[in-house]
């Protein structure tokens, strides 16, 4: 936190403020939008996350030394346009979905208002923040959904970009995930943390007893045990008789795991160690979650699936340019008209509708006009989904932080709960709402 | 560069290390070796990417008081493994392929020599770095195999996590993308910038008329004018009325790419604007970029695909301990042996055979003796892959920074055209070369 996510930019969005600095169009107060146009790998819903980061990398869009140097050294931009980016400050408006929020196709998830030159630069940094953490919230909602009452860790970091990797553990909690491996998520986050040994430590001692009787040393008989470096049977064995019948648990990371989970059951069982659970970590998805179900397994470690978004590393939302005022001050809806990226213009009002608290649609009420869209008020079963996240400059300190990461939890256990037992399948299908657009234009 | 790195692993690596210290096993010395298993996605080689990243973690690898407050707030660790935490630099050494080197399943990409309590715990971050680098070069290599001589950028940062998206830009620039849109990665790493203008610029303007006039103004004909808002036809007639025949480009980012650019060019010749060259950037992978390569396209743009490694986001490599040292200093070879995770244990060294100049294998020699191996004299016509990276602590300049991005894409370049001409098909298939396994233990 604190560095300057400024460059973090496509050069054409510089390129564009510069021309609009020239010929005043800069000052043209605009309405971006964020959305999808559809939900990515055929699932059910979506879910939004990143926004807290965002929030954070938008106070942090500042312009320095550095990166005005370098700016001026590869002549990205004009004196001017460098003078503008000194000063540099986001005094707009966002509001947006509250961070664990599910979305759907449409669903105007951010919608930034601000000057051109103000929020036209915000593009990259603000997809690929949104982008990124949404398609690992979603496709670790389907997982939480897959485990259960069971608990779930996220242990991906490996097999994700090291800065990646702490976003994904941020997003995995928020979706259900109780702990990570990922420490830095520890501490930027506040997410849990686990972990107790891989098959180094085994393989570092001269015995598979020598590393048993030296982690349970260190961490008490409470630990877990990795017990499939040589023989799974023998390493059962060999951690009860070392840590006794009080062994905190084994972990099984390799194998068809429903053959070796019944069968590491009924060795602990037989061994009276009926209170040691059994966690299993190789390889998991959604869909090996959802085969384990029946099989005596107490606790799931996720890692590549849930870092690279399980198959959907992207949730491809976009980042558009929908209204704006003309010269006099009016505002004019605008969308891209051709072939097949077209989209709606306007300024959008979400609500989700509710029939006996459970959700029957996404309501996109389209509004070109810019009166205030009160439509909860003519929708008494119509949850409203956006609000405030930054206000002229100043950003809500509700969403940001740790405290933003378990306000953001909270909120998605809650809508989750409104979900049609539809939406919970994990094949692939159409969306479980359907999205209704209203234009009141 | 500089932020501190050491929280970028998981638990786990902090509890063996504990434990080791408190059984005297962290001292013993140890190699681990960071390989993949099989080459992701049914590709015909990979290519390593992130090597000058990593050793820039390594250096910036410590535990400053921020971190050891975590560590000791959470309860992670005990006080002695904190006060060897606080001194914490890596004294240890490193070799490995180079950066921008192709590998094949089970090459010895890097190979660490340290005591265990200084090597276990670079597993996580080292992994990370190089997984999703190297995925982005696997996938972005076969893209510039399919663009032939014509320019590739990379401009997927919206699809990426917002630092992922400066690694993938800095991956992809090694083999053989000449350009990015990320800015930061031209700051930090040297990578050639471009862009011009996106849809929201001609939206934001009274008329595309406008918008393409202010453009021309700021940027001068030489620049690229995306004609594909509204009307692709009215566009490019609007385009050259605008800038004359001496405009730079027309950028088409939405419909059918192969009829469009051929309709497009048409436009461009009956106008007259014959060296009015076409990009083309909406959705392209290595297939459409092949697909592309009879139609009248000058440059291609590349997104989402590139950035997350083209339905691969990781190469999924692994960090393992493969030797070491026991209590009387004789070194012993290890590796898991149960079920699906065998690997091979061993100090190895690695070279590519070569018949006339062409790759024909991947040798690794396994020498449990750490003897010397030099193997390039018993194989005149092989080529040794393993460099030193790190000494005894001292990292070798020539691998980091901008310098290491060149060197590395200079590399790639040459080491590419030793490739079989089976191995540039993009279709899915085995290793193009066989990795051949040579026990000297």
């Amino acid at each position: 936190m604190g560095d300057a996510t400024s460059l973090l930019t496509d050069r054409y969005e510089l390129t564009m403020l510069e021309a609009s600095l020239r010929d005043g169009t800069g000052s043209r107060r605009c309405v971006f939008e964020l959305f999808g146009r559809r939900l990515p790998g055929g699932r059910r819903f979506g879910v939004v996350a990143g926004t807290g980061r965002l929030l954070q990398a938008i106070e942090d869009f500042r312009f320095g030394d550095d990166e005005l140097r370098f700016l001026h050294d590869e002549k990205v931009v004009d004196a001017a346009t460098l003078a503008f980016l000194a000063d540099y400050r986001f005094t707009g408006t966002v509001t947006g979905y509250r961070e664990g929020e599910l979305y759907f196709p449409g669903s105007p998830v951010l919608t930034v208002e601000a000057g051109f030159a103000e929020g036209v630069i915000l593009e990259t940094v603000a997809l690929s923040i949104l982008n990124h953490d949404s398609a690992v919230a979603t496709a670790a909602a389907r997982m939480s959904i897959a485990a259960g009452d069971r608990p779930l860790a996220e242990m991906g970091s490996r097999r994700a970009q090291e800065r990646s990797a702490v976003a994904a553990a941020r997003a995995a909690h928020i979706v259900g995930f109780g702990a990570t491996s990922n420490l830095e998520a520890g501490r930027t986050w506040g997410v849990p943390t686990m972990g107790t040994a891989a098959h180094a430590w085994t393989l570092l001692h001269d015995s598979e007893e020598d590393a048993f009787r030296a982690q349970v040393a260190t961490l008490g008989t409470g630990t877990t045990l990795l017990v499939d470096t040589y023989d799974i049977r023998r390493g059962v064995e060999t951690a009860i008789a070392v840590a006794g019948t009080g062994l905190g648990g084994v972990r099984l990371d390799s194998g068809d795991l429903p053959t070796v989970a019944a069968y590491v059951r009924g060795l602990l069982d037989d061994l009276g160690a009926h209170e040691t659970k059994i966690t299993v970590t190789s390889d998991l998805d959604e869909y090996a979650i959802a085969a384990l179900a029946a099989s005596p397994v107490d606790a799931y470690g996720v890692g590549t699936s849930v870092v690279t978004g399980s198959g959907t590393p992207t949730a491809g939302m976009v980042y558009k340019l929908v209204a704006r005022q003309d010269d006099a001050g009016s505002w004019v809806s605008v969308a891209k008209a051709s072939t097949d990226k077209a989209s709606t213009g306007g300024r959008k009002a979400a609500f989700r509708t509710l029939e006996r608290g459970t959700a029957t649609s996404e309501l996109i009420v389209v509004s070109d006009g810019f009166e205030e869209v009160d439509d909860a008020a003519s929708h008494p079963d119509a949850r409203a989904l956006q609000v405030p996240l930054v206000t002229e400059g100043e950003t809500d300190a509700a969403h940001v932080g740790a405290a933003g990461v378990q306000a953001a939890r909270t909120h998605h256990a809650q809508v989750r709960e409104e979900l049609p037992i539809r939406a919970l399948a994990l094949s692939k299908g159409d969306p479980a709402l359907p999205t209704v657009f209203v234009d009141r234009a």
